[in-house]
């Protein structure tokens, strides 16, 4: 089966954002052995899309179009492909109903144009949405299949991944052309993606099926496992196979698997555990509060967290003695380490976590430059306070602190971590 | 003059690499006053390259592609496009020389392979390439401009900005259909994308130069104008007049242009009143705070963020009534109102905020939905609170009720808010 993908808008060509659809759609493909030979991005304009989809049809048996689903009158995705199949337009009652109930529970004013998200080419099949007004749909015509996304990445992707890849899946079945491509990535914390590939060197270079792709992402350093096979069952058994032997060079520097952040693998710890935490945060603002609290359930473990952003904040709230921000300033090992008792004391927690830094672009002075950070760790049983230096911009100097206080955790709940 | 891009790469069709490089290209040409109508990504094979090639030579002035210029096998772009042309390919020598400097300096061995990179199509321009070994090309045939820059962006874009951009200039130069292209962003708070439509519809109906795009972003909706013209100046003013007319409808929805995003304008406005802000959080999990503090120089106005996620942390640290809880629930009007006075008393801040809710997925209750949420803001001339029902999964309700959060306070700032 050949797939060619045609994104639709205006603000694509404009490179005002970028092509992620096309991308996530490619790789959920390959997991059911379909290549993409072909993706095309063309403006919101009808003439333009209609000829761009009549090419494709002419070399393609699968047509995904992406975008121009919305209610107003640029969106003309719909209608063009209708147009174009030569098929009329009928009103779903079941999406129909759905539009009412969202405008009306947000108490939002419905108007005419927003009915024509509910207009489907007949033959099409509903593809629904749990996060917009637009459906996405699913037909069979002129011997190929035709799949209308919508554009917002967040709803375009669950939406293709839950219903669309199921209903291709079955119209595959039987086709022994098919075959399985399986793949797992291994998440690697504390290790740079030059070390990593060191350590394991001779697996990288005596690899066949599955293949193993080093990736740098962000703090962290990830490997993309991927195997192809005939059956599902056979490549998850190549898949681990490899899996076993890299756990067993990197050992507890692979903290996750696919899609377990570092914060998911610190809450499950902390449920394991029964600990709660309660966290004291300067430069990082916030950021690792909100990480924590993405994880449902974090109310289980997380108590509060304290943004002391101001000198009288850590003064007042976490009971830092001024003498000592004066002497040695906020940005120090004894502030990181008083935030971190502070906040445990205060909140009565089994854990107490801080981060003070200097995230930028000012604040940097002689002998503390921009990106140091210190990270603090207080537990009846370990006090753990260290000095880091991280790079980037403003954000990226929130991220990393934020990820290290993570990994900190971690280590700390796997009994691996010394104090200092 | 019109331009398409061709993107080759199988790592692209698959999902493995991003297309940066179109989005890239495009904005770039934008400032040309060229226009992208179509983007095309094609894999490493010479039969559908060349077919893509043929369409976009019979439809686009200006042809761009990206990748494929390498020294192995699979970079078949510059053989490809010469014989489509019907041009020749001819060694350059001063590339030739470049490359033997290169392979002698980093001593690494030389291998017929290599001069492939030093073939140039009769009549190209050579584009010299300072941070790797394949050259870009320059050429004009068959009434159209072709250019071949390589794919790692790092290479290309450099090579793109500094060396096909000044040609392209010089050949649009006296053409007197030489427009440039601006665009401006108008940011738009509290209306959805259809209710915003509705209300400016007669300014979309009688749009020409320049054109109005509506577009939904999360929990915003966002407005392009977009201006052709012969000057910037031109440009510039034909986009004033309409952004002046659409302000005039949307009076104080518009809350920001471009890049200015709802957490920067609210620090702009908080700076100006010299007013400071603390934060009492709850179901949005420090996000609130994670955004303000993404502004340089947040401190100025910021003293304290308090994320008291637990019933005991509203009641120890922000001197709630254990009984006020009991009976009407964390999530109510009236602890988002305790929450927002005890915050700016404990920080002894200008203005108190707080967000109560249920973010989900569990913790929904009879009469109490997911999604549902109470924000107050307490200063010392308004009592504000107000209850909400936001829509989507666990991060989208932390998004929209910090969003709504923000507008909060610039209204408040603004002056517009009344006590409830």
């Amino acid at each position: 089966m050949k797939c060619e993908i045609i994104a639709v808008g205006t603000e694509l060509l404009m490179g005002q954002i970028i092509n992620t659809n096309a991308r996530d759609i490619a790789k959920e493909l390959l997991s059911l052995g379909v290549g993409v030979y072909y993706q095309t991005v063309v403006g919101d304009n009808e003439e333009r899309l209609s000829n761009v989809f009549k090419d494709a049809l002419g070399r393609a048996d699968l047509i995904i179009l992406t975008g121009g689903l919305g209610p107003t009158d640029d969106d003309i995705t719909r209608e063009t492909a209708a147009k174009v199949l030569g098929l009329p337009l009928e009103k779903s009652l079941i999406w129909e109903k759905r539009l009412e109930e969202f405008f009306s529970r947000f108490n939002r004013p419905m108007v005419e144009i927003n009915f024509r998200q509910a207009m489907v080419p007949r033959g099409g099949k509903l593809l629904l949405n749990d996060r917009g007004t637009a459906p996405g749909i699913y037909l069979e015509a002129e011997g190929r299949v035709i799949i209308l996304l919508p554009g917002p990445p967040k709803e375009m992707l669950p939406m293709f991944k839950e219903q669309a890849i199921p209903l291709l899946r079955d119209k595959l079945q039987g086709n022994e052309n098919l075959a399985v491509l399986q793949s797992k990535t291994l998440r690697v914390m504390g290790l740079g993606e030059s070390a990593m590939v060191e350590m394991i060197r001779p697996l990288l270079e005596n690899q066949g099926n599955p293949t193993i792709a080093p990736l740098a992402k962000g703090a962290e350093a990830h490997l993309r496992i991927t195997a192809r096979s005939s059956s599902p069952q056979e490549a998850e058994e190549l898949i681990s196979t490899v899996a076993a032997e890299i756990r067993n060079v990197l050992g507890d520097y692979v903290y996750g698997e696919d899609e377990e952040n570092l914060e998911f693998v610190v809450a499950k710890l902390l449920w394991k555990n029964g600990k709660t935490l309660a966290l004291a945060e300067s430069c990082s603002g916030g950021l690792l509060s909100h990480r924590l609290t993405n994880i449902p359930d974090s109310s289980r473990f997380l108590l509060a967290g304290l943004v002391t952003y101001s000198n009288e904040a850590k003064i007042n709230l976490l009971g830092i003695e001024p003498g000592v921000i004066d002497a040695v300033g906020a940005v120090s090992a004894e502030v990181a380490e008083k935030m971190a008792a502070g906040v445990r004391r205060l909140c009565n927690a089994d854990i107490g976590l801080s981060i003070t830094g200097i995230a930028g672009p000012g604040g940097a002075v002689p002998g503390k430059p921009l990106g140091l950070t210190y990270l603090s760790l207080d537990a009846d049983n370990l006090k753990f306070t260290n000095r880091y230096e991280f790079w980037g911009s403003r954000l990226e100097i929130k991220e990393r602190a934020s990820q290290v206080a993570l990994n900190l955790l971690r280590l700390y709940l796997l009994g691996m971590l010394k104090s200092t």
